[in-house]
């Protein structure tokens, strides 16, 4: 059996059943976010909320988000990633994920056996490769996801319990994980309200370059663009409703998208190529002057769009 | 005096004086809107709720159009565009921007000496050719404007009364209008409550290639890259908020940003050129793996879109 087919058998099984003398997957007595910004204080929240866990701890790089976070009661406490690892059952990573490696090498001598990591990274290729270095042989004991869900805000005054909610979570198995660990990490994800879709790391990958890194891409380049047109003041005095849809993703925290973007940074290449063909020869059919292909190419993006957000969930 | 420094003469002018033995400025009895959409039906609402006209009719392409905005109060009478030239003091033309020379003859040699025309178009230059082309004389009789408010929805049904509420009209007055028609021009639209600017036609159309038909043209662009992309339903399976603000613009009539795009064209090949060039040297920037400077081409583009939204009114 694949490993794809152990995930989905494991979707499938609802209630969850729990593993003989295993931790029971539906419960979690110490929750440890590292990083309680926008994604990791959602989660603390929403698992609280949902009254998942027993208590919360957090920690990460930056002291004064810790104790905003504290103050605003999205953790218990304030921990350092050492005791994190060995206090914790359950374990969230939200950093940015250029930061993942150092973080695993730090928490791998501390964890206890049954305690399970999971992430909210926005990329899972390089993040793998990050666990298998920096836990070595305890890599099983980490579940790579990736919620479908953000916000241009950032820090713990953006998390909200609902962030999840209706969401879609990619969670991508390694075949090291024993399928206890999949079970509680999977519970976990849907006591916040999302809805659980397995993929491969790679194909993970691919999509989320599509789908979200190359507009936030896209978006970068175009506010570029405007700032070194000769109107620029003119312009963003002028912009209205469509810029601002256009470009709000633009906004998201630059030390984000960098690791992002370096993580992901082959299959974006291959991306904007790809994009910067289609500019070109949508390019030619304006150059062309030709009104029928040029509303052609027009109806086919509008129909496509209009027809997502028919279907959209 | 330039003709910039007359309308800024006219901007500031509040109330709106009445020019002896001209229509007054504040006053129409008969108000006609050519193309009852979105946009004209909106003008046509937002004047009724003003009472700031008497009378108003449709005049338009489609029947079926006239027929449901009719039905929805928008209008008040069906005419054609010949009644509508010989029996309005006040011409709304909202149809896309490739009709107007045509419907500029048709309404020419049944115009009135006091009527005025102002529309709606996303383009100015070449609105302006028509202007003179379809009207010939009476070209000072059309005042050009073009609201920064719109909607991806189309139809009657979409229309509002508060559409400019607080929106930005752009007036470009020509040489050949008498002080009287821009006045009235100016005074109808803040009737709908939007603020007056004044630019030439040219800047106009440079400055709306930036800012809302380039990003159009891109989100269309990146559209029709997702649908040739290799895992394209995934990708539309998994696209979340990002995906939706980016490509929102897409949705917009084909028929009328075609129009947009070949009345701009000019304008607009140039914008995508240097918006090449942007994208090719984002390109590098990634393509070389320089941590430091992809951050700060990121925070660029991040911190230029906060301000933006910071000084968003």
């Amino acid at each position: 059996m694949s490993q794809t087919s152990d995930m989905n058998a494991i979707l499938r099984a609802q209630p969850a059943t729990h593993a003989e003398g295993h931790f029971p997957a539906d419960r979690i007595d110490t929750l440890a976010i590292i990083g309680v910004g926008l994604i990791g204080g959602s989660f603390a929240a929403a698992i609280r909320q949902a009254g998942a866990a027993h208590r919360i701890m957090g920690a990460g790089r930056r002291h004064e988000v810790l104790v905003e976070a504290h103050e605003l009661g999205l953790i218990d406490e304030i921990v350092s990633i050492e005791q994190a690892a060995a206090q914790a059952d359950f374990i969230f990573l939200a950093t940015p994920v250029g930061s993942y490696e150092l973080i695993f090498k730090t928490m791998a001598p501390h964890l206890l056996d049954h305690t399970v990591i999971t992430d909210g990274g926005s990329t899972k290729n390089n993040v793998v490769q990050a666990a298998h270095v920096g836990l070595g042989e305890r890599v099983g004991q980490f579940v790579p996801a990736h919620p479908i869900a953000g916000s241009h805000l950032m820090g713990p005054s953006a998390a909200k319990a609902d962030l999840y909610m209706g969401r879609q979570v990619v969670v991508c198995t390694l075949p090291e994980n024993p399928a206890h660990a999949v079970e509680r990490v999977i519970h976990a994800w849907r006591a916040c309200g999302a809805h659980v879709r397995s993929l491969d790391p790679k194909q993970h990958d691919e999509v989320m370059a599509t789908i979200s890194h190359l507009p936030h891409w896209l978006a970068a380049v175009y506010m570029t663009h405007v700032l070194t047109d000769p109107n620029s003041n003119l312009d963003l005095a002028m912009a209205g409703t469509g810029f601002a849809d256009f470009t709000r993703i633009a906004q998201g925290s630059e030390e984000m998208w960098r690791d992002i973007m370096m993580q992901n940074r082959e299959v974006m290449l291959a991306q904007i190529k790809a994009y910067q063909v289609v500019l070109s020869e949508a390019h030619q059919v304006l150059e062309s002057g030709d009104e029928l292909i040029l509303q052609a190419f027009l109806q086919r993006a509008a129909i496509a769009r209009r027809k997502w957000e028919a279907n959209r969930t």
